[in-house]
């Protein structure tokens, strides 16, 4: 249902609800660009997707990056960012962005006694300097960026972690999104998203989404999974969680992720994921395939004068032999790192659309079972 | 005038010699591309322009690439891209390509006991595995690489060296052509060019141009120069060359280079240049404009919200601001340096299209003039 009341910056609107998994195929809009769900959002951490330009990413099809605002804040400044009109007019990306909080990486800089309820205090990983991030410096940042949805600043707990430290960071992260959303300066134009925490107990997580959702923001983010948990863990937090957050806003799984978390993500109601594995495993000369991982440098590719995958429809693959791109990274070529972040990134990308055929035509969980066997993980 | 006569597989038809400057325009044909000349050939040494791709190359205008022997042999192998149907579909690369003979890598890697009548000896730099590059080795790889263009196996004399030590490495230069032709196996599809050595005597140069021509070969090189010596030397060396190398075929000057030297080039006589120049300090954050040299990764550029050059047409002028450029070059980032890359590669690009309708309305001399004063090199 699209909500015509307010007409808060980012709306969701439900297209179909999967009568096999319960999976929602859905359709997200921002002032920058409309995109369906379940959708992968490409994370672009400086300003860039790493090794790809903003034409090639809109080629492949990605309607919406994620960029990281500890790392902006940090190089090239916040000031410079805004003086230059925005993140958007800065690395010339005309969809959506989605920025992150930098909670999740300061909270990785600081020492304990530097976690405050003011906020974080922490050194820079460039110089050393020291910062402190607060709620209201990430909403004051995020303003400056510009992006299409600003994430609020969260305590992310790690895993493992004791039901004593999951609660006070989930109670914390809720009174910390009452400063954001008094900070927040562009309400019309920027969607604050809250994230619910609770680390990996149900209560937590359902009296986090209970105060979260009692915000009534444009959307909301189930932060603190993936962070080391198992996977059944993982999927058993989004089953606790899922039902307490209303069906007329997106819902967004925070740092995921693989293909299998994608699809368990996705039959469990998730609208948006991110995550740097398609870039990092390019990066290392790894790409997915329909049939698992391929690490592209091992010798056997050396005579492989086919392409990554016969079928994919992505720059790499239409133009370029595994035999080729496996010569490029051994000889630390940077168009051989290009080419297997392209097409992780559109495998991807791929992926989501295959779900979302999926979710229209009542098939996710038969979908599930087959993409699963043939890339070889174990059925859930 | 257009040979009819054998027809080589590399051809030159002559358009317009400029009245003031005496510089040629012309077309080289090649079976995979033609294109107008003076040209520069973007260097792509291990089969890729570093950071480019080839519909990249194609879009800014290149339609002839140079790629070396010594590398591709060494790796991938040349028996992996031959089994690929040659470089041009191993790299998807349609135009044309010259490759170079790997003499200029292999002397700088053998000890000089190791340089013989027969060959070199020497240590591959990726392994420290022992080879022997013979002329008839050098045109066998690159008979096995399908250059539409191929490089005889020359001895490059350094700078300084001996009247006695330039006579003889071009006296064997000759010798190993005569080799080179008759290891030949795919004259009718692969143009051989001789190389003119001599090093920087005036009597070498004009016996070794007569040497090398008398093998009526379908273009002719000059070798040996830009390897240190003072411009004026070079500029020199070309005008008593450049008279002995026949007006109905494409004259090449190996290694260079730099916008004066590709002028001043052009002015002598010569139809094709090659450098690394423009990838490598592109590589490095530092871009050509016509105002001279500029250091992108300087803290200048932090704040500035505008193109490398306001009237370039190549992509990362039309698309991205020095202030973001700048950005992603101190932040590490892969699209920096591939941004910086085309704009110089497009830069040159551009410079030989002036010195084309220089040469066409026969301004040569004017253009030069200009273009130094405002690029900062001092007028000849």
């Amino acid at each position: 249902m699209r909500r015509q009341s307010d007409q808060p910056p980012v709306r969701y609107e439900l297209i179909h609800t999967c009568k096999q998994s319960g999976a929602r195929l859905g359709r997200v809009m921002t002032p920058h660009s409309s995109f369906l769900t379940p959708e992968f959002m490409p994370v672009g951490t400086q300003g860039t997707v790493k090794g790809m330009s903003p034409d090639e990413l809109d080629q492949m099809g990605a309607r919406i990056i994620l960029s990281n605002t500890y790392h902006l804040w940090m190089r090239p400044g916040s000031n410079i960012i805004r003086e230059a009109g925005g993140l958007h007019r800065f690395m010339n990306w005309n969809h959506s962005i989605l920025t992150d909080s930098g909670g999740f990486q300061v909270f990785s800089l600081a020492l304990p006694k530097n976690i405050k309820e003011d906020g974080v205090r922490f050194k820079s990983h460039i110089d050393g300097s020291v910062h402190l991030l607060t709620p209201e410096k990430s909403i004051e940042v995020q303003n400056d960026l510009g992006s299409d949805i600003v994430m609020a600043f969260d305590e992310c707990a790690p895993f493992p972690c004791s039901h004593e430290h999951a609660r006070t960071a989930a109670e914390r992260t809720t009174r910390w999104l009452e400063r954001c959303v008094t900070a927040h300066k562009n309400p019309d134009k920027q969607a604050l998203f809250g994230i619910i925490q609770g680390g990996v107990y149900p209560d937590l997580r359902i009296q986090s989404a209970k105060d979260i959702v009692s915000f009534d923001l444009p959307g909301y983010a189930i932060g603190g999974l993936s962070v080391g948990e198992p996977g059944d863990l993982m999927y058993r937090m989004l089953e606790e969680t899922v039902p307490y957050m209303p069906g007329e806003k997106p819902r967004y799984l925070m740092g995921v992720g693989t293909p299998d978390y994608l699809l368990e993500g996705a039959i469990r109601g998730i609208d948006m994921f991110d995550c740097v594995l398609p870039t990092r495993i390019g990066r290392n000369g790894t790409v997915l395939t329909r049939n698992g991982r391929l690490i592209v440098r091992d010798a056997t590719c050396a005579n492989q004068h086919f392409p990554i995958e016969e079928d994919c429809d992505c720059y790499a693959c239409k133009n370029f032999t595994r035999a080729y791109i496996r010569h490029l990274i051994k000889a630390g070529e940077m168009f051989g790192l290009r080419l297997c972040s392209w097409h992780n990134l559109r495998f991807l990308l791929r992926l989501m659309e295959d779900i979302r055929s999926a979710i229209r035509e009542d098939r996710l969980i038969d979908f599930r079972n087959e993409f699963f066997k043939r890339f070889g993980y174990l059925p859930k």
